[in-house]
């Protein structure tokens, strides 16, 4: 096996100290291979990074209208959220407008990601519940879908076992999976995600297609088309939803709204809609490294492909190259992206 | 640059969704390759993982003895701990020894890598002390080592500064490293640990040489080999103090005693010692990941080297190649060594 790049760097004391190789993909919304780096056709789980297109049957079969879900609402849909207070709050009310309640959720219980969310629970002598999990909002949205498709039945029982790909409801969300990415999920590994739904082996070529139609709505159905445009605006509109205080794809969407959607998922995955260049863009770190390197690969994408003016550039160009600073407030280090990402032309496909 | 191999892979539905690539030494007390994986002549910045030889100056000084240090103080002058409450005491008992507090300490702080131990000072409305610092116990060793220096000073005084590689503390300590690892480190790269003292950058030969020599004491001086000696034993009888509940360090020598010491570091490195063997180990994950990789990788390479009965084998077995679960408790993968370092003969160096 060919090794992959290296695309991202750690370095300390004036050398590298660590280093993550990976491979990403720039795809069109006509599926040309923009740009690539390392091999797009390995198939990776891509995990929390596809949750905007997991959304598109909660909006796409009405139940999003149907429950009156708000943007913050639908941002959470598509969330890997820090379990703050005020997104268990908002998983909360999208259940409740379905007329269910956390009871409903299978996505299991974590403590918060966010430091202090943690601190504040166990100051009060609480534990967290299933609203808490980092996938309360995407499975509050699969519950919500669920409630629609019940009409008629008993929803706590039709709920039942929505994790499951056999489900109703999980079979409306991989369809959409399968329809924006192209890639033929009945005949790819399929492994469990940390919440338990499905994660199916998709090659990076096709994860960041799927996302160059979600940019355009190019290549989607119409209804898929509306409703990633209606998510797209959802999550620009309620940034601080789909992460939390200090997290990447929050900070991103703050600052440069509707110009770039961008998703994290574990184990190193990123994608992102760049809907002014009607481009896709897929990344996985090979060693599953999703607090640091991809982050900075990320950014360094971005800055390649979006013009950005005067602060937006400033802002964008620090998230790919950071200073490390350890317990003294020393700065010992620099995170960074490759050279090859930072200046380098980008190869042909 | 030619690749380091893979050395641990995670699996997720029956392939493998991400990997980690590295290097590793096996060295005797000759200086000898008993067998390599990967560039083991890159110099790598050692960081923790070269505690128990920056500890090697507080016992041949005599301070251990002058300051009458138990077994469980000597451990954690070796520790990167979790910061629980018996890990903060023993680094205060430490200090008083020496007739000095926590306000001499210059390691920083931060809260406890223990999640119970975060909690718990939280639920009290507390916040942490640099006693707290995973380092404490390295740096109250050196504290203990400069009052023993300072004799006839004030020891204040003395002590401002310690962690700079000029002050005469830290110039013991690096002594003892190049000592130890036969690098002339004033010819390497130099960074500043996160605890703020220099880490030097040495290739991974010479970091399993010198495990090999604190394996055998042959190759360190006298009082060094009886000090390494004396280490050993502290950490083997008080191994919770060298890292602490669930940790790897303190799992494997709560089983296997004096049989192996091992320490891991930050950045992916893991140095080891085997003293029935009298073989040193040093290990490099590229992508600088401790929490997993290199600790698959070090369960692998004791089973290999370490004739082990019974229960002890498959004590270490599994720690070579473990469940990975979600949140609901599903399994949902595994985490283990490379297969190349499970079932192949050793190559040669």
């Amino acid at each position: 096996m060919t090794a992959n790049p290296i695309l991202a760097e750690a370095l300390r004391g004036g050398i590298v100290e660590s280093f993550h190789r990976g491979a990403l993909a720039v795809v069109d919304a006509g599926g040309s291979v923009h740009s690539a780096f390392g091999d797009i056709e390995r198939p990776i789980f891509a995990r929390s990074a596809v949750k905007v297109l997991q959304a598109l049957p909660l909006v796409a079969s009405g139940a999003a209208d149907r429950w009156q879900l708000t943007d913050e609402e639908l941002a959470l849909a598509c969330a890997s959220h820090g379990g703050e207070p005020l997104h268990a709050q908002t998983a909360a009310a999208m259940l409740a407008k379905a007329g269910v309640d956390k009871d409903a959720l299978e996505c299991g219980t974590h403590w918060p990601y966010n430091d202090a969310a943690i601190k504040a629970l166990a100051a009060r002598g609480e534990v967290p519940s299933a609203l808490h999990n980092n996938c309360s909002g995407k499975h509050a949205g699969f519950v919500c879908l669920g409630c629609l498709m019940a009409e008629g039945q008993d929803r706590r029982e039709f709920l039942r076992g929505y994790v499951r790909p056999e489900h109703p409801v999980m079979r409306e969300v991989t369809a959409a999976l399968q329809a924006a990415t192209g890639y033929d999920l009945a005949r790819t590994a399929v492994g469990t995600d940390g919440c338990s739904i499905p994660t199916y082996a998709i090659p990076l070529r096709h994860l960041a297609h799927a996302f160059a139609k979600v940019a355009t709505g190019t290549g989607l159905s119409a209804g898929h088309a509306r409703a990633a445009k209606r998510l797209r605006a959802a999550v620009a509109r309620a940034p601080f939803m789909v992460a939390g205080s200090g997290r990447m794809d929050t900070r991103l969407m703050e600052r440069l709204g509707e110009r770039v959607f961008c998703k994290v998922g574990a184990e190193g995955v990123y994608c992102a809609a760049l809907p002014e260049q009607g481009l896709g863009v897929a990344i996985k770190i090979d060693d599953g490294n999703t607090a640091r390197a991809c982050e900075v690969v990320l950014a360094a994408v971005i800055e390649r492909l979006l013009p950005l003016a005067g602060e937006d550039h400033l802002f964008v160009h620090a998230l790919s190259d950071l200073k490390l600073s350890n317990w003294n407030g020393i700065e010992v280090g620099r995170l960074r992206a490759a050279d090859v990402l930072r200046h380098g032309a980008p190869p042909p496909p």
